[in-house]
């Protein structure tokens, strides 16, 4: 087998794609989310295709290293578990997965593994669905189902690299929030400038106003940066205006 | 706004694209997955754009309601919470969400919402990225990461349409971020009362300096109503100050 036993990435099979352009925007597509085992089941315009090279963005390794076949079953010889990606119902019975689905159990199995994609027209037919072990289809808006080729591939493979690591990828790239006394600070001084400049003219409001006051300016979390710029940005316009007061 | 309020479903925003190709797909991989609202900023070649309409494979719905704008601030006046699709990191300080976290956030909010993406070469700018509340980054190869156009705006897409069922998370007591335009009114504000007093006074640090407050204004995401209470204070210590300038 070609893959090594180690690495669970699955084989990408376009069976009988027609433009060459789509092959290179599918290796494009599969080298985007870390794959690189394209098979080619007789592609209508032969291999290589001038048009794939242009259309890969420089995916030129997965091209370099594609494989053509002459049937489906020739180009998953090796593989221990296949999905066929379709649209259309099939009376076949067969687990059906979603790309997500599908990830995880590639991901779990680690095993050679492929992924079939049919023509760009007609899809996969009937007996090839027949010989993979499960259905895989994308949710989609039924209304206006048509994927193409490589947005097909790109979700499959989007959902195999995100499936790689369980931890969530989210994260924040700012400082912690400043300490208490910065913040602090920094409230005591526009309370100070509002105070100055007869912000709080309704006594019976002066508390809630202050809250808010508060509250605006402890729930963004600000850090200890910002709260310097924030109390320049204040001192700019307390001075600014005290610059330009008569003197008393 | 445009959008009923009832809808989650963001506008999609492609800023400065420059294939009517690419426009096309974009749309065809929006309706994919439910998604109508396209957005234009200054498209190279203007609109409409004979190209788009094969691209998008009878995605002419999506194409036929493009709005055009010119300037990102336009685009997304009525919306109340942006993201930024960028691969670049950028000296911003915001949280760094993946698509499916950026979907799940979408449904949660279910108000009117944009994802930003940038043109096809250059991505977009640091500034309009600024503009935004939070940076969506799709996990990828990080030794291939050039993702084209429409598809990253399918891997959006797709996971906008994944999370349809995700049960409501948890809610919170604040009203909804403010619609951008209030936002901008309030940056333009500060901005204005700054540039009266010099606060830029290094023309080097400018730039950053306009961004770095714009980011100060954003991250929290106020409502409207603590919008309005930033603007009386800024009034208050800018009307002060002009009270006291001597009259020139």
């Amino acid at each position: 087998m070609s893959d090594s036993p180690a690495s669970p990435a699955p084989a990408i099979v376009l069976v009988r794609p027609q433009l060459g352009e789509n092959i290179g925007k599918a290796a494009r597509a599969m080298l985007n989310f870390g794959l690189t085992d394209l098979r080619l089941v007789a592609p209508r315009d032969g291999w290589p295709n001038p048009d794939a090279g242009p259309a890969s963005a420089g995916a030129d390794e997965v091209l370099a290293n594609a494989r053509v076949f002459a049937t489906v079953p020739d180009a998953i010889a090796d593989c221990r578990y296949v999905y066929a990606t379709t649209v259309r119902k099939r009376d076949l019975w067969k687990p059906v997965v979603t790309p997500e689905a599908a990830a995880r159990e590639l991901r779990e199995r680690a095993l050679p593994q492929a992924v079939l994609f049919g023509a760009e027209r007609s899809g996969l037919e009937t007996d090839e669905v027949a010989i993979a072990h499960a259905i895989l289809t994308v949710p989609v808006n039924p209304n206006f189902g048509s994927l193409n080729l490589a947005q097909a591939v790109i979700l499959v493979a989007y959902e195999w690299f995100k499936a790689a690591d369980a931890t969530p990828a989210s994260q924040t790239n700012y400082d912690p929030p400043a300490a208490h006394a910065s913040l602090e600070g920094l409230y005591g001084h526009i309370d100070g400038a509002l105070e100055d400049a007869g912000y709080y003219n309704v006594p019976s409001r002066v508390a809630s106003t202050k809250r808010t006051l508060r509250n605006l300016l402890t729930r963004p979390g600000y850090n200890e940066k910002e709260i310097r710029t924030l109390r320049g940005i204040v001192h700019t316009l307390v001075e600014g205006r005290r610059g330009h007061r008569p003197k008393t």
